[in-house]
C-alpha cells in the first residue's frame, strides 16, 4: 500500500497560511510546513531540518526564508540551505529539504507530492467555488477522519448509503434500489443515480420548497483521481425538467494524512438563482456538516477500527451491485500507483 | 496463546440487553452484538457487517432482525443476510455473520464461543443466585481488569493472598501458613483452606458477630473450566460445627476480552437464615467491591504491565506451595485447548 | 542499541527517598524501588517480585526489609527473599531480586546499574553542590524529556544553539560563529567556546551588571561518560581577566529512563562572592528552568517524534563543524558499550 504521489492534493484552505506565520500538517505520511513569501506566494517545505530533525515550523520566518529554531540553519523557498552560521559557514551538499510545488486555486492550497514535474493540467476543476463563477458558495468545513482515504472515497462514490445513514437529511426511503449508471470519462468515474417520484430529503425541501408532493431526484458523483469528488445533485417536480429545480454542486476532497487517517474538506456551490435567507443558508450548511461529521465520520472511524492494520481485500468484503463504482475506483488507483512506480526514475529518492 | 472456545462464557448480565436496544462487547477478541427478539429471547451476532465491516450495533433493530446503519443490509437471528435493498436485491452467499449460541441463566447471559455444538451440560451451576434457591443474593458487580484472565484466575484459586492484600476485610493475620488441600472433581479443581482459631476478618465479623474471641474459618474455592469460580467460605466458633456459623457462596466469573484484558463479574449468595439489616447488606457488598476493585485490580493491572507482551512462563516465575492450584489450573487449560484443536474439523473457520 | 551499565547514574534527589516510604522509577528500562533502612541508608532493589511480578513498591516496608503486597514474600536489602509465609516456608533459590549499589553524594542518589563491582572512583565530581564547597547552590530541577538521552547530551555538549533557542536568556546574537575547541581529558570531552566582545545574555546581565557595554564570554562544557555534564560559563569586561567577572557552574545530568525517554536533573553553583538578592536568585533559577523546560524540551521531544524508532545514524544527519563534540561523544559511548560487552562474564545475567 502506498499513495499516488504525482497528483495534486489539498493541503489546507488558502487563508490558513497567513503572512508571517507557519502552518504545518502531515500529508501522505510526510511532515510539511507552509509559509508565505513577502510577495504573498505560498511555499511548502519538508518540515524537518536535515541537521538534527527538528520540525522547521518551530523556527522563524526570515524574509522569504525559514530559520531552524535549534541551530539557525536557513533554508530558502527551494529547500536549499543558504546559511550555516557556525564555524567556517560551509554548507554541506546534503543540507537541503524537499520543496513541494504548490498552487492556490478555488480558495484552497494544493500541493504536488511526487517527483515528476507538477502538472497544472491535472488540477481538478472546482471553479464553481470561485467568486467569478456566480455560484453561491455555502460554508464548507474540514473533518479529520480516522480512516484510510479509500474507505471515505467509497462513501462518496456510492451514495446508496444516504437513505440509511442520512435519512431525512440527504436521503429519503424511496431512493432505495435506485439504478445507478457508471460511466468513465477521461480517467474520471461518474456514478449517476436517478430517483423518480420520491419524498423530498430535508436538504432539498429547503432549496426547493414543495409543501407536499413528490419529486424526481438525481445524484451524479464524479471521482477525479486520486481523491477529489464533485457532486451534482438536485430535485425537480415529478416529470418536470431541470429548468424548475433545486440543486447544488457538492465539493468533497480527500487528502491522506497517514495510512489510517484522512483530511476531508467539503463545500457546496448553489446556482445563482437559489433563494435562501441567511438563516436558511446557515441551516443548509449545518445540515451538511451534521451529515458528514456526525453521521459519516463515526461509521468511517468504526470501519477502520474494525479493519485495524489488515488490508481491505484481505478482509474478503462481500460485494454488492452498489460496489461497482468503489471497486472500479480502487482498481484505477492501483493501476495509477503501479504505473507511477514503473515510470519512476531509478534515482528517485521516494 | 489462544482461548478455549467450546465453552460457556458470561457475556453480561441479562438486564444489560434491553428490549429494543443493542448491547455490544468484545469477547475472546471477537466483537459481538446482543439484542432481544420480539419474544424476548436474546440473540448474539458477530458485530461486523460482512459488506464494509461497520459494527452492526451502529444500525437498527427491525423486528427480530438488525439492519446495518451504513447500507441497510438486514440480518436475521441466524446471522443470515435476509435483505439487500440495492439493485436486483440478490444476496451473496458470503453475506452472513456468525451467530453465537446464548443462554440466560442465573441472571447472566452466557455465550458459547466455539464451533462445536453448544453443550448446556457444560454450563456452570450458579443456581444459588436464583430466587428459587432461597439464598439472599448480595449486590454483585463488574470490573474491567487490565490483565490476562489467567492472572486473575490465579488470584481466585489461590486465596493465600487475602491476608496480605485484603487484611482486615477478607483476611486476618493468623491465616498465614494455612494448609491448603487440592482435589480434582470431574475436571474441577477445588482448593480448600482450613484456618482454625483465627481473629475474625471484617466481612465475617458482620455475618457472624462475635464481639470477641476467635473463630475457625474455611475457604473452599472451586474452579470450573475455563474461568468460572464458586467459593464456599465461612466461620464458626472454635471447635463448633457448621450448624452455628456465618458463611456465603462467592461467585467469581472471568471472561477474556482480549489477551490482556478481562471482564470480571462477581456476586455472592448468603444462606436464608442470614440476618443482615439493609445497611449491613450494603456494607457487605461494598466491602467485597472495595476488595476486588481497589485492592485486587491494581495488583492485577500491575502484573500485566510488568509482563507486557511476554509469555507468563517465559518470565520464569518462582513457584511456591501456594501455586500448586494455579499451576494445575494453567496446565488443565493448556490441555483443554490442545484437545480442542485436535478435534477441530479441518473445515473449521476459526 | 543499549546502555552503558557499569556506570553511576542519578536515580533521584536524596530527599525524594523518605524514611518509611518507597520511591520507584524506571532507569535504563529497569523498574527500581528505593527505600531507606532504619539507619537511614538507602537501598535500591529490582521493583518486581519474582513470584508473580507485582511491583514491590505496592507492598510495605518492614524494618529494613520490604514485603510484597500480594503474597507477603519478604526481601532484605541484598535482594534475598528472607521469608515465605506459606506452607512449609521454604524459600526457592530463585526467589531473589536484584540489588543495586547506591551512593548518596552531592544531594543526589546515585545508582550503579551494571554487573561489575561498583567503582566509586567513577562517580562524577559535583562537589561544587556540597555546602562545604562554599558555592551558592541555585534551585535546580527535574525535567522528563521524551527523547533518547544522547539527543539531550548533544544539546548540552554543543552550546552553539544558545544563540537561537535561548536568545536573550542564555545566549546573544554575537556568539554566532564562535570557535569551539575540543579537548579530551582522561575520557572526558571538553568543549570550549570563547566569545569576545558580545552583548550580555540575560542570565549574566544579572550576575555581572554592566548597564552598557560589551563583555567577553566563555562556555566550557565537560562531558563525563556516560551522561553527566559540568559547565563553567561566565563573562567579564572586554579584555579583563577572570578576577572581575560573573560566572557559575552548571550541572546537567541525564539518566536514560527508556530508549526514548530521559530523566534530566539540573542545578547550578555560583561562586561565593556572587551578590544576588533573593529575588534575583529566584529569577536566575527561573530563567534556567524556563530555558531548559520551555525551550529545550519541546525541541528534544520533537526530535524524537521525528526520529520515531529509527536509529539516529540511519536518518543520515547532516554534519556541521558544531557536531564535532557530539559525534566524538557518540563514538566514545559506542566504544565504552562495546568494551563492556567484551569484558562481561559469560555467566552474566544482564
Amino acid at each position: 500500500m502506498t499513495y499516488l504521489k504525482n497528483a495534486w492534493y489539498v493541503a489546507c484552505l488558502t487563508h490558513q497560511v497567513r503572512a508571517g506565520e507557519m502552518f504545518h500538517r502531515t500529508l501522505l505520511d510526510e511532515a510539511v510546513v507552509f509559509y508565505r513569501k513577502q510577495d504573498g506566494s505560498p511555499v511548502a517545505l519538508q518540515d524537518r531540518c536535515p541537521h538534527r530533525f527538528v520540525p522547521l515550523h518551530l523556527g522563524t520566518i526570515r524574509g522569504d526564508q525559514i530559520e531552524c529554531g535549534y541551530h539557525g540553519l536557513r533554508f530558502d523557498c527551494s529547500g536549499a540551505c543558504v546559511k550555516n552560521p557556525h564555524g567556517d559557514g560551509k554548507i554541506p551538499a546534503a543540507a537541503k529539504v524537499r520543496a513541494y510545488p504548490v498552487e492556490e486555486r478555488h480558495g484552497m492550497l494544493w500541493i504536488w507530492m511526487g517527483d515528476a514535474p507538477a502538472d497544472l493540467a491535472l488540477l481538478p476543476d472546482y471553479s464553481v467555488l470561485d467568486p467569478s463563477s456566480g455560484y453561491l458558495v455555502s460554508t464548507g468545513g474540514y473533518i479529520h477522519i480516522k480512516a484510510n482515504y479509500e474507505l471515505m472515497a467509497e462513501n462518496l462514490l456510492d451514495l446508496s448509503h444516504i437513505t440509511y445513514l442520512h435519512d431525512g437529511l440527504l436521503g429519503s426511503p424511496e431512493q432505495v434500489g435506485a439504478d445507478q449508471v457508471l460511466t468513465e470519462d477521461e480517467g474520471h468515474i461518474v456514478c449517476r443515480r436517478w430517483m423518480p417520484g420520491i419524498s423530498v430529503p430535508g436538504v432539498f425541501d429547503m432549496l426547493y420548497r414543495r409543501d407536499q408532493g413528490l419529486v424526481d431526484m438525481w445524484t451524479e458523483m464524479r471521482w477525479m483521481p486520486p481523491s477529489c469528488f464533485l457532486l451534482d445533485s438536485g430535485v425537480h417536480a415529478v416529470g418536470a425538467t431541470r429548468e424548475d429545480h433545486g440543486w447544488y454542486y457538492g465539493v468533497h476532497i480527500l487528502t491522506p494524512e497517514t495510512r489510517y487517517t484522512t483530511h476531508y474538506h467539503f463545500a457546496a456551490a448553489l446556482p445563482a438563482g437559489t433563494r435562501l435567507t441567511d438563516a436558511e443558508a446557515a441551516k443548509f450548511a449545518e445540515m451538511r456538516r451534521f451529515a458528514f461529521e456526525e453521521q459519516d465520520k463515526p461509521i468511517l472511524d468504526a470501519q477502520q477500527a474494525a479493519l485495524g492494520e489488515t488490508d481491505f481485500w484481505a478482509m474478503k468484503p462481500v460485494l454488492l451491485t452498489i460496489d461497482a463504482g468503489p471497486v472500479r475506483m480502487r482498481r484505477a488507483i492501483e493501476r495509477l500507483i503501479a504505473a507511477e512506480r514503473q515510470t519512476a526514475q531509478p534515482a528517485s529518492v521516494d
